[in-house]
C-alpha cells in the first residue's frame, strides 16, 4: 500500500513524534472536537470521528468526540446529510485535538468568515494536535497554524495550496504527513489512514489494532510487518 | 490489496454480473436509499453515501441519495451524531438501490421490529440492487432477501451470521461479494470497496475513477490495472 510505504519514508525523514504525548490527561479522555460547518464533507468528517470514538473500546479514558459548529446549530453536509452540533464555539469545551474536515468552501469563503478563523487560531494554538482532512489544511494553513511544519492537502489541490500559501513546504503523494503537532491528510477514503496513525502514535499499535478490528482495517498496514 | 484479489476470484466465480443492468432508468436518477435507525454506524452509512452521490459529477443522470428512517425521524447513530432524515417508511419514494448499513442492533433487537423488517423486505423484493454494510447483512438475511445468494459479513461476526442462518452460503475473507442483485460488504473502511465496484458495474471505470478521484480511491484497484 503505497500511502503508507509514504509513511514510512515521511517517518524515516524524522518529522514525526516532535510532539509530547506525555502531556495527556490521564483522568478524562481526549477531547477531540471536529469543526463542522455547512457544506462539510461527510467522510473527512466521519472516518477520523470513526477511529477517535471507537477508542473508548480498547483503551482507558481513550478519546471523546464531538462536533461543534459556529453557532451550535446543524450543518447540511456536502453531500445532503443535516447533522446537529453538540457545541457552538461559545459552548465548547477545551479542545486536546482539533480536527478541521473539509467543507465546500474551505478553499475560499470559510477563510474568509471572521470568527470562524479567529476560533480555529485561538483553539488551534492551545490544541495538543491539529489534523486536517482533505482540504481543511488551507483553514489550518490559513489561520498561520502550518507555519514551520511540512503539510499536505487534497491531491487535486495542492498546487492551489502552494499558490496560496508560498511560504509553507508541501509533500505530494503521501496519505498524510505528521511534523509536530500538525497531521494533514490528503482526505477522502484517505481520512482513516491518518486517524488510525495518531490512535497508534497516542495509545499504541495494540490499542490501533483493536481500533482496526472493529473498521475492517488491517493494522499495522500490510505492508509495515 | 487483498480485499481485490479476493474479488476477482468472486468475480471470477460467476457470481457477479448475474444482474440486469440494462434496467436502468435513463430519465431520472437512480434512487439509493439508506435505511437509517438509532445506532447505525457512521462509517457503514456515509463510505457508500459519498460514493453513490458524488456519481452525479461525473455521470447523468447518476443516483440520487436519501436517508429513510422508520417515522422520518431524526436518528442517533453509534457514534453519537444526530442525523435528520429525509424520508420516513411511509413518504420514501420507489427505491432501485436499497442500502442497509450495519446498527448498533442489526444482529439482535433490530431483527424483531416487525415494521421494519416488512418495510425491508417489500423495497427490498422491489429493488434492482440490494447493498449491506457490515452486520447489515443480517437485515438483509431476516428478510429473506439473501435466499440462495451467496453473502458475506462483518468479519467478526461470520460465526454468527451462519449459526443464525444456516441455510445461507457465506464467504469469508472477501471485502464483499456479490451476487445476483445482492451486495453484501465485510463494512467498516472496507465500506467504499462494494460502492467503488457498483458504480464500475453500472457507469464504467471511467465514471467509477473520476468519483475514486475526489474520494482519493485509486481505481480501479492498482492489483487490477
Amino acid at each position: 500500500m503505497r500511502a503508507f510505504v509514504v509513511l514510512l519514508l515521511v517517518l524515516g525523514a524524522g518529522q514525526a513524534g516532535a510532539d509530547s504525548t506525555q502531556e495527556l490527561p490521564t483522568d478524562r479522555p481526549l477531547r477531540v472536537g471536529f469543526l463542522v460547518v455547512d457544506g462539510v464533507y461527510n467522510s473527512e468528517l466521519m472516518a477520523p470521528y470513526d477511529i477517535f470514538h471507537h477508542t473508548v473500546f480498547h483503551t482507558e479514558p481513550g478519546m471523546e468526540v464531538f462536533v461543534v459548529s459556529p453557532n451550535g446549530g446543524a450543518v447540511e453536509t456536502f453531500e445532503g446529510l443535516r447533522i446537529a452540533a453538540h457545541y457552538s464555539f461559545e459552548s465548547a469545551p477545551p479542545i486536546d485535538v482539533l480536527v478541521v474536515p473539509s467543507a465546500e468552501h474551505s478553499m475560499d469563503s470559510d477563510l474568509e468568515n471572521v470568527a470562524m478563523m479567529n476560533w480555529v487560531r485561538r483553539v488551534g494554538k492551545k490544541a495538543l494536535y491539529l489534523v486536517s482532512l482533505c482540504d481543511g489544511a488551507f483553514v489550518l494553513a490559513a489561520a498561520g497554524l502550518l507555519d514551520g511544519l511540512e503539510s499536505t492537502t487534497f491531491p487535486g489541490d495542492v498546487d492551489a495550496f502552494i499558490e496560496r500559501f508560498p511560504h509553507l513546504a508541501v509533500r505530494r503523494g503521501a496519505s498524510f504527513v505528521h511534523d509536530g503537532k500538525a497531521l494533514t491528510s490528503q482526505g477522502g477514503a484517505k481520512s482513516y489512514d491518518v486517524a488510525m496513525y495518531l490512535v497508534d502514535h497516542l495509545y499504541g499499535a495494540e490499542v490501533a489494532a483493536g481500533v482496526g478490528r472493529g473498521m475492517v482495517i488491517d493494522w499495522p498496514p500490510p505492508g509495515d510487518r
